[in-house]
């Protein structure tokens, strides 16, 4: 199991427990990519502290944050992973979802004739992430897919049927568990110290996570200054979580501590990374989440929570009636929040899984046939 | 246009042509992998000589022929390559067919927001390079197809019909301009040299081409052995062509040698590498073709040459009636070179393309709208 | 000629002059390393504005800011090095200093038979430093170094005294340019943007600029906070430089965000470059340097500003009467600040050079024989 | 430890022993390089069947054969290890001799602040091995020296004394060893198979092992030829060592494979490699080695047998006068090895140690303060 970056490890945690439970199965955890930088959360203590063992670090990112250091991140991420895995001999690797690093994931496993299992195929987005999670799906041997129209696409694209499994998505797990005791139950800003002011949000707050797209990296920062302006319009309270490390995060970065400086803006607190459950417990209690994470399209969905979706990065993806599109325009972004301030809270949608993805992933991992050799189907 | 490998230089010279010609098109040209290494011929002086000139020359093939070394290659090919293009900026970057560090030039590109074209997708082989090939189509927004049935696989893997050509291929152009003066017009010794004595093979001869299968690289020795006893029992002219760089090509240099102190082989002759017209008119000419090249099932398609096919190689390729398959077994090896020899040559075939897959290509290069964002269209 | 960090420009600056001046000699310039990056000020930008061409730019620093990555960052230099140098076939390659990524530079050219002149040499200050300064020295060929006991140890450490060239550092060169008309004649704030509050410094400022040391790394954040409470507690106008990138920059910058979050620093403003002539006059206006960086060693000896030099990171260098030596003890700190604030300006030294390195470095390189195979004289 | 190439494991292999009888400390193997090409002799079995274990196996050498893919496996080499050692976290790294891939484990362990021992420093051969050796020394924080000479050179080069140990060469230990019974109690051919025929060598035998020179790589296949020559000529029983992968060897293989194909070699066997205690065996009762190898400067030495040094390889280097030097030249090598066929064979010398270097390493590394901090003493 190779986790590549600061979401992936909520994503997939329940999958991780279960394959722990099980005893014909043995976990490797190998800690990759964005997942290594301070600069973006220590995801490795979370880890540990939830009882599981990292059995190697692999640094592999390169700095500039623009395209041509994407690729070679990846280029050393084969590199380094090939390494890993001669010296680990996994049965099988699994390589979740879409982010540029995770195909050398694939390429370093099948290269080496380990079978590959791949989380989160058949969706649909545009952009970069697009051919990497089709091109993944064509190395990998095995599928877990978070939804019927996901399963469907993926034997469209010439994958046996016998090795697509519709497990739903195991972020969803987590929120199912959430959901039993979703109280914030702890003190936000002494738990997880962050930058800003503290202030007083029991009346209501926003939550905001937007990402770089890498095809408009160069527009990163002129994109969050308008959700910025439509926060600062707003003064409501607001829990901000830096964006990832992908091409525009530099200048998405610099957007940010420049808007800073102009406008004061103690009613923003802003945070690196949060443990998985507390994040879902702070987004189950938002009056809305306002970015363009695919947390909004996913995990808000079972919660049930409003989300204000920004631009093309969620483009093309199922969603629930818990989302409401809009540009990058502070004015649209405003509006759209206002609706979700004045009307009742969608219900829960279960369209990415039920919440027994994890067992479900472990159980096939166990009884699955091991191969890595495969031919398209017609 | 990357070159990575001997043989794709010779699939690919008709294209090259027709982009030099065409006086829209400028031809930026970048060899590297194997293409590189004297150890398989000097294929730089071949392109030089032809009047192209080579824009950059990239050392990426690790030592070693294993499985980890074919990985750690192509990430180092990624990280090179993402050099190579950030400097050259090219409007569109053309990859060919499958072999393991043809991803490294898609990723290279596609993480770059270049278009990418792609050569040879929608066929069917099994192992790895089934893996490859199709991984290649997703990463690519342009498709170059060599057969009917190669257009319809690319398009339910979910490619815009629009951008799926289907030129024929390539190789077949030059067949098709060797088969207007198809004799023998060289003197094979003097003008390539190889190792071997010399023999009379004016009452016929064979061509062996036995590439290693890289899921089956341990058996490597073992399977060209089974082709040596066979020539050994025959007795015929043979013009042996080396085997390529793929995990098992240390196996099987070493299987030849070991076969060659005990065996005298006065009448085999080892070659490197061939102009590809002359290795054309050789095939022509031959008997038959013995190995599990690719040659034999393109190329020999259209020259009607016999071909006696080894093993699982090019399992799943569409064949013309032009190929005798067999097991790695000296007895079927030989029955199936006596069936050619004491039949009729078979005809022609078309199901490759039918000549001018070159020009095809440069004139949709010249027109096609470049784009670099795509979405699958179901 | 490599550049790998911002410094190194304007160091290296007169002799880029020199060398464009002179018919005989052909200037290629690559770029590379922490020069490249936008978090450490664009110094492409200040480059191509005074007129020099940039052959190559290569990204080749790993995220991580730690000693491993420092490590693999610098062997990604050399892949990528060694592709530049074998493309560009320059008669000779300058490096500069003692910086990590420098023996990058070194092994591509030393190991690929292209002479090697190294830039400062012989000087003496500990830590990883250290080896990297005297390893380059043992894979140059030619070297020009910046005093006379630096000429000495360079033979003494078997080098052939015919090749040893005590030039002066071309550091001195801007800094004697420079001292012919010293005032601050721009906006600070205007031109240089930055971070921070405007604030009114003509009775008397200070500038800081401290770098993580990486025997230390760890102890980054509490380094700096000494010196940030120093600078809290004095309440002058500072103008602060952002810390390179070396192990332990990460932690640095962490220790300055949370020491703002904590104080208020209405009267320092932050910048992360400047060209190099109005850093000079910058540094020749101030009462005082502070922190560890070698320009307080070097240009200030020459322009006669005092400097408080902090901890072990220049220990070892030769320097003149203006330099202040402290523990990370924000009291230390203070005191010395408050000595050079009441005593008389030190006088102008030319320990590191007369202000000529430029011009002679560009006449040795056109008239020193190349060669790249040596013996130790002894 | 780290071992890159084939004779670096016999050179080292009773400080091995030592270290692992040393209770106080533990052995920790990585395998790279050269020393993991199957062309080269599986050295990682030898080392097996010893009784150690490797702890890591690192692909990291280019195929190529030529200067820039020996730039670019080292950085490569740089990359891997970084990785290994951040990983196995040893208290201090042995890197031995001079070859051009031990910069990378010396650079991956200096970088990380962890302490370098360096083995064969302070000699001198000219070409890249000079400048790649003392590099090693100025990145080394321990010195083993294999003779007062190279003592007071390397502190000459400005390491404190207490710090530089003249242990004489552990290569000589075994040199001893094999001394005490050097017959040649084994089968050469059955026990090692390799190539050619197999013959009566009762009468005398010799031994040649040359390899490439890496500033003179382009004349590799033109020398070698002229040893060639020379023993076609001679007629004598030959044992010949294949050459190491330095850039050049690629044209040396191709050079005795051309002449093999021209001229008889009835008399002349080919080894990959060879068991280091049989090799000093066939060295000991061999009439002379003819070639560039180290053995013949250093164990040869001590072993008394003649040798016939070819070429600038060995320039440099102390002798004992067990040594001819000739050039590249058939009839110097013919009456070279004639002079050494009539006249008596040469006392033993101790010039490169008594025979008790491994114990006396293992005892320093067990009571040696470390440090990886250092400055130079002048």
């Amino acid at each position: 199991m190779v986790i590549t970056a600061r979401p992936s490890y909520s994503r997939i945690k329940t999958a991780l427990t279960a394959i722990q439970k099980n005893e014909e199965l043995e976990l490797q955890l190998v800690l990759t990519g964005s997942a290594l930088l301070n600069r973006y959360g220590n995801v490795d203590n979370f880890i540990e502290q939830d009882g599981f063992t990292i059995n190697e670090k692999v640094f592999m990112v390169l700095e500039g944050g623009n395209l041509t250091t994407m690729a070679k991140s990846t280029g050393l991420g084969v590199i380094e992973l090939s390494n890993v895995f001669y010296n680990l001999k996994p049965d099988i690797v699994v390589v979740i979802a879409d982010r540029f690093e995770t195909l050398a994931v694939s390429i370093a496993a099948a290269y080496q004739n380990i079978p590959v299992a791949h989380i989160q195929g058949g969706e649909i987005t545009g952009n970069i992430d697009e051919k990497v999670r089709h091109a993944n799906t064509k190395l990998a041997d095995v599928h877990f897919v978070s939804s019927e129209n996901a399963r469907a696409r993926v034997i469209r694209l010439g994958e046996d049927p016998d090795y697509v499994f519709n497990t739903g998505c195991p972020s969803i797990d987590l929120a199912a568990e959430v959901l039993q005791a979703p109280q914030l139950n702890f003190d936000v800003f002494e738990k997880y110290g962050g930058v800003g002011e503290t202030f007083d949000f029991s009346h209501g707050y926003l939550v905001v996570m937007q990402h770089p797209v890498t095809t408009e990296y160069k527009d990163a920062a002129k994109q969050i200054q308008e959700t910025l302006h439509a926060m600062y319009e707003m003064q409501m309270p607001v829990f901000w979580f830096w964006p990832n490390a992908d091409a525009g995060a530099d200048g998405m970065s610099h957007g940010i501590r420049a808007f800073r400086e102009k406008y004061p803006l103690p009613f923003i607190h802003f945070f690196k990374n949060m443990r998985p459950e507390d994040f879902l417990k702070l987004l189950f209690n938002a009056k809305c989440l306002v970015g363009n994470s695919s947390a909004g399209i996913r995990e808000c969905a079972f919660l049930g929570t409003p989300v204000v979706n920004i631009g093309s990065r969620q483009e093309g993806r199922e969603k629930a009636n818990n989302v409401a599109d809009v540009n990058y325009d502070r004015e649209q972004i405003k509006q759209a929040i206002h609706f979700w301030l004045h009307n009742a809270r969608p219900d829960s949608s279960a369209i990415y899984g039920a919440g027994n993805a994890g067992v479900q992933i472990a159980d096939v991992l166990q009884t699955v046939p091991l191969r890595y050799h495969k031919k398209i189907n017609f």
